[in-house]
């Protein structure tokens, strides 16, 4: 199977074996490895092959088996709480534009992501509003 | 199909239409819906109509159409940066025991998720013994 790479990028170069890795499992579709910059013990990042930056860009196909990937690492971590993550651009934390879905286990509060949530209570008119944008998009 | 449901399951009511939500999209497996507490506008959830706590838990046939309708959803929004984040575990901030992707765009510095990043640089030998014990796993 043939997989859209980008030469210049470091997780492609990854998949292909020229950058080395400490690889956890692999699939037709997916690559799955140590994060070597780790927020917490047996943090972990998988990888679609295809090389998109963002997740909207990416082939359902990629999308369907990333998932299942992240939960046989979740399930190797042996973690009770940990997160999955997958940022889109540099302000969202993005850094390496090829899509890659973190799995952190959370450990106690100082290891592991930490979590700004920012919540708003908008009226049911302004909630009404951007659902009615939302699905006319859909 | 039947899913497997919790009779007190907030996101299993939803589901069901017993408690309503601004429903974005639904597939045989998925119920997409926008989040009407959210941290930013076009806040969604994507949430598998099986019933289970945490990710590890959930049949690989849920997980595969996840991301996909997520996909959908970031579309929609129009968002350029954005983050897909699912969390396990009260510490890791999961506040509802049914499994959800949230999908939420990064307008600005302000609104959207906040990311807290403990990076640590393990030596070799380190990093080489938390890969063997997940690779053991695996």
């Amino acid at each position: 199977m043939s997989h859209q790479t980008d030469a210049n990028c470091i997780f492609c170069k990854i998949i292909a074996g020229q950058i080395p890795s400490m690889k956890l499992l692999e699939t037709t579709h997916s690559y799955a490895f140590l994060d070597i910059g780790p927020i917490a013990p047996k943090h972990s990042l998988v990888i679609p092959k295809h090389h998109a930056a963002k997740l909207h860009e990416l082939p359902d196909e990629y999308l369907a088996d990333l998932l299942p990937v992240a939960k046989k690492v979740a399930l190797a971590s042996g973690a009770e709480q940990y997160n999955v993550l997958q940022n889109n651009g540099r302000m969202a934390h993005q850094l390496v534009d090829h899509v890659h879905f973190h799995v952190i286990p959370k450990p106690d509060e100082q290891q592991g992501l930490g979590v700004g949530w920012p919540a708003t209570q908008p009226e049911k008119e302004e909630l009404q509003k951007i659902y009615d944008e939302l699905k006319e998009k859909l």
